[in-house]
């Protein structure tokens, strides 16, 4: 088992990477105030993983509760958020009952956000079962739900008490869903660890391959790079770089995303094609140059990911990217290349150059 | 005007108590990060007091987006809360966009609400518009919306900028809102201000009678205490003590709140029944004695508000009282006085015991 710390002062805590830790009660019995916890999953891992959790559990004395949601993006609402609520409050919980995840980043931010909201915030345990909740979205505690009109527009930080990625649960992913997680491992390498892109360049077929060993070392090393960027800006308060930084391809995905409806395409897919839009963007800014931009879309393309997004058309992109977070103060600020392995934050595109990238790289209509 | 601080290292903020502050904008630009606001309301403050204070802002050249609610407690729920998301969403509000309440208690803890979770959070001013709302609820961070299940229970800690307590205000506000909000005055001298509690003794008729000088005097004494409570535990996290003691009667009251239904009583009329509850079980565990029971009964009698609480039965008190976030582990943990003006969290009281002294102060079926 590898274990690293997230570093927030008083909410710091644990990730613990390896084979076999869902059914090792010991790791979470000793973080619980009391022996009180919700298990919020879903209706695609329940059935693979919940009676391997609960069980060690159950014998050591604790008590649970069961929430078990219908599984995908178009159910991360304020009404699914609700069904954990009532659970919750049905059976009583209260301020010291322990919320824990047993998913992917969907249960992830939706039982985190729970917990962040409960009673004005209860305990938190994340046990994410897809790659790309255990190197992105279960680190950092960015908690939340969609709205129709944007995603992840209502949310909390709300710190896990630990973090529990097993890797064998990776065996059972589909491969679809590898290749999301995939998308969110390049981009650390993208963003700030251009000897870890040359690793995953090396090893990508094995990672396609699941190799255990290849996984649990691209695990711990995008844990390791979220974790410093995480405790350098906790809460995406830095003005220029940052958490931020770990938008790459995002403001791009995001309208992927929303313009097909939640659901449609995977997150890390649409990462995948707004990794390819940022590039070219950054080429046009002259900071990339052909030959880095080629590389990047091979590496996605060898990973599994479209490196093309859908024929929304680019000023329908350029308005649902209003939409994202990362605008301040009505401006449209993104995560560009410097060059490989090194982003910024940019605010000073034109509407012309964003839309030209955009175009360079989606299906024309 | 006079100016007091809670002290929460980062957080810190001020409080302004006086006149004409509403209509000072040059309070509010210096604090907002851009000319950004949103400023939630209800339908009957807003015809009284929105223009007052949107005049000099719009002035100063601050965007406003004005989300209007239907006024009252049975309006503190999800839906309404979506009415303001609805709001920030379409105007497009980012991060920087600051969220002002204008209203009571219910629009300061839903607009505070709103402004800890839209994006994660966003700036958040408060202009309490009730004598409640000035010296208890806008002061201390907590914010949230009811459930069906039980009052306040979804909701997360979130500090304003600012408090502005205009006193001008409370000339218009009915008789029997000023006696809901010198409940909780009366609470701050039973629970640790002896001297503040005879003062209140000898002024009470001025207060009823709205005197500007002894109103100022009691908000300003009333934020002092408050703000010395929450300074010293932010989180309500103190195993004993803490911020829980600014519960004194407040979980019998929620009681008689979620037993009628929310907007039937006013909550610092339901403080008011449960603070004789708390007093009448004090005087049962030998900390009180009858004449400090009656003089309590008397001083709220005086500020207009119920002493005996409606006929729900002590069963179904005590089976209300359960849902409290006040429950720590399954136990009933009630603040209670040990002497006039000193309080403490108590969890052994014997369910006979709350029982009796539930129907030793309401009305009998």
């Amino acid at each position: 088992m590898k274990e690293l710390t997230v570093s927030l002062a008083e909410r710091s805590y644990p990730i613990m990477i390896g084979s076999g830790l869902l059914g090792n009660a010991q790791l979470i019995v000793g973080r619980l105030p009391t022996p009180r916890v919700v298990v919020v999953s879903n209706e695609t891992v329940a059935p693979l993983y919940l009676k391997r959790l609960l069980g060690p559990l159950v014998s050591a004395g604790v008590r649970v509760t069961e929430v078990i949601l219908p599984d995908g993006e178009s159910f991360k609402t304020g009404e699914t958020l609700n069904l954990i609520y009532d659970a919750m409050l049905k059976d009583r919980c209260d301020r010291t009952t322990t919320v824990i995840a047993l998913g992917g980043g969907v249960i992830g931010d939706m039982a985190g956000y729970a917990a962040a909201t409960y009673q004005r915030g209860v305990p938190f345990i994340q046990i994410p079962t897809t790659l790309l909740s255990q190197v992105d979205s279960s680190v950092g505690g960015k908690t939340g739900i969609n709205h129709p009109r944007g995603k992840n527009m209502i949310g909390a930080f709300w710190q896990p008490q630990l973090v529990l990625a097993d890797t064998d649960v990776l065996q059972t992913l589909p491969r679809r869903e590898l290749s999301a997680g995939l998308a969110e491992v390049i981009k650390y390498g993208l963003i700030r660890d251009y000897a870890f892109l040359e690793w995953i360049e090396a090893n990508i077929d094995r990672l396609m391959q699941c190799d255990a060993e290849a996984l649990a070392y691209a695990i711990e090393r995008s844990c390791r790079n979220k974790a410093e960027v995480v405790a350098s800006d906790e809460r995406e308060t830095a003005k220029d770089g940052g958490r931020a930084l770990l938008n790459l391809g995002h403001t791009f995905g995001h309208a992927i995303e929303t313009g097909l409806g939640y659901g449609e395409w995977l997150h890390g897919e649409a990462v995948g094609a707004g990794t390819m839009m940022a590039a070219e963007l950054s080429r046009r800014l002259g900071w990339l140059n052909a030959e880095d931009v080629v590389r990047i879309r091979s590496l996605l393309i060898r990973a599994g990911l479209p490196v093309v997004g859908p024929a929304l058309g680019p000023e329908r992109y350029f308005e649902l990217m209003g939409h994202d977070k990362k605008v301040l103060a009505g401006k449209l600020r993104l995560v560009l290349l410097k060059k490989l392995g090194e982003a910024i934050t940019y605010g000073e595109a034109s509407r012309k150059d964003i839309e030209a990238a955009i175009a360079a790289c989606c299906v024309m209509e």
